[in-house]
């Protein structure tokens, strides 16, 4: 059918369309949900065919908020304002809670609705009236939320949606992003910038940065936010500030997460004027009771406290000569009629313990094994030191088979580089969670240990700590969104590959163009390893500057706490460099099972990337490789820094399929990341050296200065130190 | 002329149409240059008509980024392309420096070019080959970009462009932007989030809001930028910290801004390890020489250093028996051969001086006028004490007739109720620089004097104290964008109106629609004096609370100083309030010329708002009112706390008009401010009553809760306090 436009007309509408929608540059605030237009535009022509119809009832803030994303991101994508029909005369999109839908009897087995639990949802292609539609349910208005998302997720990135069959739940319970934000909006180890809680403006104000949060975390499924540091100020408990909670856990709400605090184990004394804080006096019993009742009064689904206690200086139970389960657990009984839950972290480690700091968490928690409420969970890094690039996973996973563990993963990059290195974590997080403890024998993979799989009674987390501030950005470099991202989906369930997960984050972050995907998705793959290799290769670990943990310092060793020098984690001497965790040495190895421990403890089983995690081995050691260890060392520290400058090319390469002011962004970025990488390489090999006293070999490119320029630096004001004020 | 479209194409292009560019909301960002598409469709084809074709030969940085502006303006505004040509056969808009333009003779006169000046610009409509074309020209590459943003302007504002005659040039030679913002990226007195600048990832990081904000400032003709807080660390003069600085200096340095440094008068001790910093010592006297050297090879247009000394606890000459006239003249030496300036600030003011606060800057400099070096400017405050919601103008104005006066206003809400209350500050600048000081007899202005009508040979000064933060939309508040605008309009021409600049502000963030501009237009030009009327009616000052200088403290006894305490200034007792600054007190109303002392001397002729300023007064004193004193305060600071209620009723009818987003926003800001308007109304009334002992009229609201509950809240993390660190 043809209609008549006059010339003048058709070339103003033209002109509109020329109009480039932002004629600011992206800035990386709408992280993967820009709902970018669908370049491809067959597909988009399919898709609105089957979307153009929509029957999707909302009415609850948590339905209002799924039939919002749906029309943003149709309107985004598509161009597509889905009209609303009551009968299904045409292919029509329904999206419903199961039990109000009213589809045709059978369209979906009752049986598989129920799959989804409380939290996940269905996505499957119908027929009805002989019309091909499709059916986003679920039992919950959350799963319809995380349904609408997941269903958004298939046009951006450009999926086939004609013959749709997806299940989704989650298999982990609580998904909770850990804020470590001060209440003066400083954050620890954060380097995006300040805390986004502007404790000043709240209750009254909420800004959008707080809805938008709650919608890219609902996104990927996280379903718990920590809000204060976990190093936590007493007055977060105080009623004023429990009524700015309040204003965030309705703001959350909604978007199915829950708000949780860091608390503070003296508070019964610094707010409550008691005269102790001892888990089993009763005064203390009965404060804790009443602060409980006073919050769950305003916020009736208040998720629970997280707890770091006897560690760092944290007041906590042993002041008082009880222990972690004394304490978790009086403040589990005064959650528990609330359903609330307690995370107590065991990062514990005690300068005047006079042995390895990685066994000290597993000697003081695995005698604690079963003691633990059953609303207590104990929340552990991934390894038993402190959130290195790499380290072994944590000898605690499988050593508790009666508590319930809850990892713990830092996707701000306090030891990675900051915001300047760009580090995709997933595959740092897949190497812990495929790990095999052997607890319960072959197959009891960390992360089936924490999905409950061996003990569906207890319950089930993962936490991550934020990389989230005040930047425009959210997390300071582009590519640390993706951390954000691939935390969720790896809480949602552990079984996804870091490979599926980055490509889902590039092409719903910057286009669905494989030229760019590609390359990018392995520059991403590739990075963590790539930053091992220029700052701690083949084990080595935690040899980092003091306090702000910015830049090369191998050689410090005045930090005041023996287990705060990275002397004592390299023990660099002149027949070699390592930490003795065998049997010979600190015998860390044996808190693992047998076949773990052997594979450690053997010299010629021991994987390169833990040598000297576990052994100190003589410099002139025979590798796998051929190279004598010192040869080793620095191939990997030059390869490691090399791989940033090819990674610049791969992306010099790629201006054309981004916008102009990310890709400027990331270009600066990764120059510094470049410099930086050479610091570091030409820092430790100097360092190294001295002990080495073996020849940088040839071919490898001189450092530009002697080791006293590097270690003569100073970075001034390093992010990241925010006294909790 | 007819085109035949398919239906079923115009039908995609109706449906591209309905993208809506923004899936997100407008969130602030964007500041006045969102370049809204011209709503006035018939007018933007008359743009469209003048505007498709263009001259415009850049080819430097600067010239770049005003053709760059021009293409945006246009692309936003009018979906506008426009045709690069080279001869002028159509309706052209030429764009160039003078000596470039080739325009035919006497199209525009030389002697008309000249009074542009170094930054000023000429928009005309001219005829050249019988086609209507206009004409943007300038004598420098800046004069251009300003003169890009002023014709911009002119079709944000919905001007026609039939008939343009348009000759701008600044009237104030350093317009500059004081950031009290400290390495920690903490802002002193700053409610907008952390610093802007991130020293961390400078200077290889230049983040694109250094971009936006030269952009923003440079369209306000502001060409200076003082990076660094007055209370400075001398850090910031190494060369770690240089090297940054210079990383700005060349992002800002396209767009006419200048960058300069607060230092601190003890650097040479701090950091050049000399054992003192006294002026006329020769070792000092090189360090400073040597040190301005080294800045100049990195930044060779540096603008030259702002000095708080002898002031609040900074390091400065008095030190060394040295006078401020001895301090500045050795910088000024240092950086004259490199046409630096001095900005020597005058806000001092010494406890164990016995005597008035208010009268302390003008005994200390006045007796120095004429020992200045010309490159040295003396930076005074608007007011005697300190930002006050109203102060009369600074009696050093009109006192120091051969010395340069740079007025220093505050953006920054610090005593205007932080990012929380909207206060459209032009007012206020406007009373002060309108002020009369009669030094020079009649129509001694204060604008006159700092624009040097008096003594053309001195060099001339506007400083703003920013209120730009980390927050998204730059100052916290929506509204607050308006005044760092205005200071810029103002700095431009002083003799601006502030009705004027805020119609243009409203159209350019906004909208044109009139049913909009006119009421919010309204709102603005009442909103500093509703603000006095619920915080310091009457002539009140200085009764905020302590420290962070939120919320009302009319109590505050017990500050550590004596000029700290709210007592101090209004000295409430049972016969009356104020502070005696006539001659039978302080006499402070002497240091004004007579015209102006004997207007405030005498109790009938000192203005309502300034009496509790310069007089002690009964509370049962007949006000011009007919309302006692005590009744006519209540009536002020009730009249204040209802003008939010009906700002509020005001905004609620704007929802039509302006995104969702900031609606919303500004919607709960203002619910914020009212109940913060109440506390302050509730506060002062109850404290005052206890002087008075008289009730509250009848027909006023009671307050809701007793004195008690006013004194005892704390604000806890009230932001603006960050130690300089």
């Amino acid at each position: 059918m043809k209609a008549i436009i006059p010339l003048k007309r058709f070339a103003f509408f033209l002109g509109l369309l020329a109009l480039s929608c932002n004629v600011y540059a992206d800035n990386g605030y709408k992280l993967w949900l820009g709902y970018h237009a669908v370049a491809d535009k067959k597909l988009a022509a399919q898709y609105v065919q089957q979307l153009r119809y929509l029957k999707f009832t909302a009415g609850s803030p948590t339905l209002n908020a799924a039939r919002e994303e749906l029309l943003v991101g149709l309107e985004g994508m598509l161009s597509l304002k889905p009209q609303d029909i009551e009968k299904p005369n045409y292919s029509t999109l329904f999206v419903g809670v199961s039990s109000s839908l009213n589809l045709p009897k059978n369209t979906i087995a009752q049986s598989e609705i129920q799959q989804t639990g409380k939290e996940g949802y269905l996505i499957r292609s119908v027929t009805i009236n002989n019309k091909k539609c499709i059916v986003i349910t679920a039992q919950t208005d959350i799963g319809i939320l995380h349904g609408v998302f997941g269903f958004l997720k298939l046009l951006q990135t450009q999926q086939a949606i004609g013959v749709l069959n997806i299940l989704e739940y989650p298999r982990i319970m609580y998904r909770v992003l850990d804020h470590w934000d001060n209440l003066n909006r400083t954050v620890e180890r954060g380097y995006a910038g300040s805390s986004i809680w502007n404790w000043h403006k709240l209750p009254g104000y909420i800004d959008q940065r707080y809805i938008d949060y709650a919608r890219a975390s609902a996104s990927v499924g996280i379903n718990g936010s920590v809000v204060n540091n976990v190093n936590a100020n007493a007055l977060m408990l105080t009623p004023e500030y429990l009524e700015k909670v309040k204003a965030l856990a309705n703001t959350f709400r909604p978007y199915g997460i829950k708000v949780y605090l860091s608390v503070k184990f003296s508070s019964p004394i610094d707010i409550g004027g008691l005269k102790t804080s001892d888990p089993l006096d009763p005064q203390v019993i009965q404060w804790w009771k009443d602060k409980a009742d006073e919050i769950y009064r305003g916020i009736p689904d208040f998720g629970g406290f997280l707890v770091k206690a006897n560690s760092e200086g944290q007041p906590g139970p042993q002041a008082y000569k009880r222990s972690h389960a004394d304490g978790a657990n009086m403040l589990a009984d005064a959650l528990a009629p609330h359903n609330g839950i307690v995370m107590w972290r065991a990062f514990v480690y005690d300068n005047n313990v006079p042995y390895d700091r990685a066994k000290q968490a597993y000697n003081e928690f695995k005698p604690l094994d079963g003691q633990f409420k059953s609303n207590v969970i104990v929340q552990v890094k991934n390894g038993p030191i402190d959130f290195q690039p790499r380290e072994p996973f944590h000898p605690l996973f499988g050593a508790m088979p009666n508590t319930p563990l809850m990892i713990e993963f830092q996707l701000t990059q306090e030891y990675l580089g900051f915001s300047t290195n760009l580090v995709y974590e997933a595959p740092l997080f897949k190497e812990c969670l495929e790990s095999d403890t052997y607890a319960m024998g072959k197959g009891s993979t960390v992360a089936n240990i924490i999905t409950g799989k061996f003990n569906p009674k207890l319950i089930t987390g993962m936490a991550g700590v934020a990389n989230i501030g005040s930047d425009v950005n959210w997390c300071g470099h582009p590519f640390a969104q993706a951390n954000w991202y691939a935390f969720g989906r790896l809480a949602w369930n552990p079984a996804q590959s870091s490979a599926t997960i980055a490509a889902d984050w590039v092409k719903m972050t910057f286009t669905n163009q494989p030229a760019f995907v590609a390359p990018m998705q392995s520059i991403m793959l590739q990075s963590r390893e790539n930053t091992v290799n220029y700052m701690t290769p083949l084990g080595l670990h935690h040899i980092m500057g003091v306090n702000t943990h910015y830049g090369p310092g191998p050689w410090v060793d005045n930090a005041g706490r023996a287990d705060w020098n990275a002397t004592y984690y390299h023990k660099a001497d002149s027949a070699g460099i390592g930490f003795n965790r065998s049997s010979t040495g600190s015998n860390a190895a044996a808190q693992y099972q047998p076949p773990v421990r052997d594979m450690f403890e053997n010299l010629t089983t021991c994987p390169d990337e833990y040598l000297l995690w576990f052994h100190h081995v003589r410099w002139d050691h025979k590798m796998r490789s051929g190279k004598t260890l010192w040869d080793d060392m620095v191939h990997h520290y030059y390869m490691g820094a090399d791989s940033v400058k090819q990674m610049q090319r791969t992306w010099d390469k790629m201006a054309g399929y981004v916008d102009k002011e990310q890709f400027q962004t990331v270009k600066q970025l990764m120059a510094v990341q470049y410099d930086e990488a050479i610091s570091w390489r030409n820092s430790c090999v100097l360092y190294f050296q001295t002990f080495a006293n073996r020849p940088i070999p040839a071919g490898y490119q001189m450092p530009a200065h002697p080791l006293s320029y590097y270690r003569n630096r100073k970075y001034l004001q390093a992010p990241g130190i925010g006294g909790n004020q």
